[in-house]
C-alpha cells in the first residue's frame, strides 16, 4: 500500500465540494488508510460556499468580491432525492421523512451536519483567501500562497496536490446593453439578488433563459411584483406562467425606463435583473493551471471530468452544469481522491484526451434535456466504477429528474409540492404542510414545523 | 547628473494619480533630463480611474472588483480652482472661463486633455491588472506580477521602483446593523451608486457623516426623494437642509421597513444607502510594502505623505484625506520623480520618521476643518519647496477653501452657483446659467451651452 502520510494536499473552498473532498479522504482514513495532510482554505468565516446565506453584495468583510449568490426565499429548485449523500441519508440527519424541495436554510443544516458529525472542521482555516497556486517543475511541487484576514498574514506553502473547490456561481457574466447605463431603475446581476421584497408591486425584467431567470422570476412573481416579464436570447422557457408574467424575445434597446425586444414589443419596466450567468474564473491560478470553459456537461481539460489534464496534480470539483449536485460531487471528491492517494492509477496523457474527447463528442450531439439527464448519470455511474463511494440508485435519479421535468412543464407553481422517493433509503418524502406558492416563511423551524 | 535610463518604473493605476506621476517625468524629460523607462498598468480599459464612469457595479467586465465609485449628476462639490493643474489651467483646456462647480464629464475632460496633449497613453498598459507587488533583497528589485485581460496572460516584470496610485475611493467600507439582513427594500453601499433616479418617490436613508452621505442625499433630494434622513455616528453635518431631508444620531436597529435611532425615534423606509466611507485597499502588494491606514491627512509610514518609509522604492500617491486633490497629486508625484531620479536625496530613516512624527502630531492635534485646510496648504507648500513644479498661489486657494466651506454653511443648495478664482491664471470663474438646483443634465453639452 502507498503511503500518502508524508503528502500535502490543498483544497481550495470549504462550500459543499470542499467538505466531499474532506469527507471523502476522512472516510478513507476510517477505513485504515494512511492519508495526507489536508489543509483547506476557506475564505469565508465559515463552511457552506454558496450555501451559507450572506445580506451582503459586492466585496465581502475581508474586501474579497462576495462569494455568494444566494438569495432569501431560496427553495430547492429540484428533488433533494437527486443529490442526497449516499453516505449520509435525509432520513439520519432530520430522523424522519421531509419533503423533496427544501428551502435554503434545511439544506444548510443537511450540509454542514455531515460536516460536523466527521470534524472536518479542523482542516478548514477561515477568513483564509489563496491569492496564487503555481506549480515548480523542478519540485513538482504547488506553491500556493495565502492571505489570512484574521492577522493580516500571508503565507506560502508547498503541496503536492491542489484541489479547487471554489464553485462557479461566484463571478458573474454581465452584458451590455445599449442604453442601459442610463435605465432610471434598478439595474442589477442575480449575483446580487437577496430578496423578492424589494420589487413588490414593481414592473421588473428579468434577463435570461435558465435556471436562475426562472426562479428569481418566480420569487418576484410570488412575493408581489406587480408584472415580471422574462426576456430571452435563445430560448423561451415556456412554461405555463401566471397570468402577471410573461416572456419575451432578447432586448434590444433600453431607452429611459422603456424597453425593447426583438420581437419590436416594448414595455416600461422599473428594475432590469440580469440573470445572465456566471462565469468559471479562477484568478488565483496560474495560467497553466488555470480552467477556462462555458457552462457545460464535460468542461475540455478535465480527465473524468476532475483531473487537470495537463498537470494532474491538479483537481477541479464540480465545474459542470450540473442536473446532480451534491452525489456527484462526492463522486468526483471520491475519485480525486483515489487519484491523490495512487489507489487509483491514471492512463497516460494520450488515453486520458482521447476519453475526455468521447465524452465531448457525446456531449455535443445531446439534443435535448433527457439526453443531458442520462449523460450526466452516466458521468456518475463512471466515476462509480473504480471508487468506494456507497452505491445508490442512480436510475431511479435519472427517472426522478425526468418526471420532475414534467411536473414542471405541467405547472411551474406546483411542482415543488411533489414528492419522490429517495435512492438512498427508499424513503417516500413527505407532504409539505403548505403549498410552495402559499409557503411565504424560508425558516427551518417553519419548514419542519408539523402543521 | 544621474543616469536614470536604465531604471525601470512601475505605476500601478492610470487615474488622475498615475497620470500626475506619468506627467511629472514626462515634463523633466522635456527639460532635458534622461528618464527611466515608464510601465503603467491600469486595470480598466481606459484612463481617468474614478472619473471613467461605468454603469456597471460589483465586477467588472473582467471579473476584478469595478473601481469607480461615480455616479451619474455627480457635479464637483469643491471649487474647481482649488484643485487646478498648475501646468495646465482650465483657460488653457477650455478657451474660456467656465463655472467653479462642473460636473463629471467637464473635469474628465480636462484632467484627460493634459494626458492628451502630452501623448502619456503611450506608457499605458490597459486591461492589466497588478496581482502582486514583492521586493527581492538580493537585487534590491520590485517583482511585480500583472495579468493582462486581452491575452489572458500573466506576467513577470522587474522595477527598481513601485508608485501605487489606485486611489482610495474603491473598496466600500460596510458597516453591519441588527436586522440588515431582512431589510424588505434596496440595502446599498455609496460604492454601488449611480442614479438617484432609482429613489424618486422614496423615503431614502442615507447613512454617514461625510462627503458622500451629503452629496447622495442631496442628489436623491434633487431627483425627486420622498424624503431623505442622514444617520450619523459622530456628528450631524447640520447644514440648513430642505424642508424633506433630516439628520438623526445613529441608526440602532432594523426592524422590517422600520429603523430605530439612537435618539429613540423610527422611521419607515423604502432604501438605504450606506455612504460608511472607504477602505485603503491595496491586496496586491506584499505585507511588508502594505499601506494599512484609516483616511486621515497624513497617513503613518508616508515620509512627505509619499515615500514608503520602510523601504523608499516604493511610493504612495494621493493616499491623504483629501482637501486639494490633482495638484495635491501633482506635487505628490513630482516629489515622487525626484526621489526616484536622485534629484533630490531623502534623509536616512530615523530622520523620516521624526519629520513624519512631527506631522501626524500636528495633525492629532488639528481642531476644526479651517485648521484641517491649512493643514493640507501647509503640505502642498512642503513639496512644492524641493520641486520644479509651477507655482500658483496656495494661499488664495487655502482662503477659497474657507470661503466655500461658508457658503455650504449658508444654504447647501446653494453653494455650487458661486463663481472663484483661479490661483494659476487669476481668471474670475463664469456664473453658470443654470443654477445647480434646477440643473439637470450633467453632459458637458448642457454645460458648456451659452444660454
Amino acid at each position: 500500500m502507498i503511503n500518502n502520510s508524508s503528502k500535502r494536499v490543498a483544497i481550495i473552498g470549504a462550500g459543499p465540494s470542499g467538505l466531499s473532498q474532506l469527507m471523502a479522504f476522512v472516510t478513507a482514513e476510517k477505513n485504515g488508510a494512511e492519508i495526507p495532510e489536508l489543509v483547506c482554505y476557506e475564505k469565508q468565516g465559515d463552511w457552506g460556499g454558496l450555501w451559507n446565506y450572506t445580506w451582503r453584495t459586492g466585496m465581502d468583510e475581508n474586501s474579497e468580491p462576495v462569494h455568494g449568490s444566494m438569495y432569501q426565499y431560496l427553495w430547492s429548485n429540484g428533488p433533494k432525492e437527486c443529490l442526497e449523500f449516499a453516505d449520509y441519508p435525509f432520513d439520519e440527519h432530520f430522523g424522519k421523512p421531509i419533503p423533496s424541495f427544501p428551502p435554503r436554510a434545511v439544506l444548510y443544516d443537511y450540509i454542514t451536519g455531515r460536516a460536523q458529525k466527521n470534524d472536518l472542521r479542523k482542516y478548514i482555516q477561515f477568513n483564509t483567501a489563496v491569492k496564487w497556486v503555481s506549480y515548480d517543475e523542478a519540485s513538482h511541487k504547488f506553491q500556493v500562497v495565502t492571505e489570512c484576514f484574521d492577522d493580516n498574514s500571508t503565507s506560502f506553502g508547498d503541496f503536492d496536490n491542489v484541489v479547487v473547490a471554489t464553485g462557479h456561481f461566484s463571478t458573474p457574466n454581465v452584458p451590455y446593453f445599449e442604453g442601459i447605463e442610463s435605465f432610471p431603475g434598478r439595474v442589477m446581476h442575480a449575483h446580487d439578488f437577496r430578496s423578492a421584497d424589494e420589487f413588490a408591486g414593481k414592473d421588473v425584467l428579468v434577463v435570461g433563459g435558465s435556471y436562475s431567470a426562472e426562479d428569481i422570476a418566480l420569487q418576484c412573481h410570488k412575493y408581489g411584483a406587480n408584472s415580471v416579464t422574462i426576456s430571452y436570447r435563445t430560448a423561451a422557457m415556456d412554461f405555463k406562467w401566471p397570468e402577471t408574467m410573461d416572456e419575451r424575445s432578447l432586448l434590444t434597446r433600453i431607452d429611459g425606463r422603456t424597453i425593447h425586444f426583438s420581437d419590436d414589443s416594448s414595455k416600461e419596466f422599473d428594475a432590469v435583473l440580469l440573470c445572465t450567468g456566471y462565469k468559471h474564473h479562477f484568478p488565483f491560478m496560474e495560467e497553466s493551471l488555470r480552467l477556462r470553459c462555458p457552462n457545460i456537461l464535460y468542461p475540455e481539460g478535465l480527465y473524468k471530468g476532475v483531473v487537470w489534464n495537463d498537470n494532474p496534480g491538479v483537481m477541479y470539483l464540480s465545474m459542470q452544469d450540473q442536473w446532480y449536485t451534491f452525489s456527484h460531487f462526492d463522486l468526483m471528491a471520491w475519485f480525486a481522491r483515489d487519484v491523490i492517494m495512487g489507489t487509483t492509477e491514471l492512463p497516460d496523457k494520450a488515453a486520458r484526451t482521447a476519453d475526455i474527447a468521447a465524452w465531448r463528442a457525446r456531449e455535443d450531439a445531446l439534443e435535448d434535456a433527457y439526453g443531458m439527464i442520462d449523460f450526466q448519470a452516466d458521468h456518475l455511474r463512471d466515476l462509480a466504477q473504480t471508487t468506494d463511494y456507497p452505491s445508490f440508485d442512480i436510475d431511479l435519479t435519472a427517472k426522478e429528474f425526468k418526471q420532475w421535468k414534467g411536473h414542471k412543464s405541467r405547472d411551474i407553481t406546483t411542482y415543488r409540492n411533489e414528492p419522490f422517493e429517495s435512492p438512498v433509503t427508499g424513503t417516500m418524502a413527505a407532504v409539505h404542510h403548505t403549498t410552495w406558492l402559499e409557503a411565504m416563511d424560508d425558516s427551518m423551524e417553519a419548514f419542519m414545523a408539523e402543521k
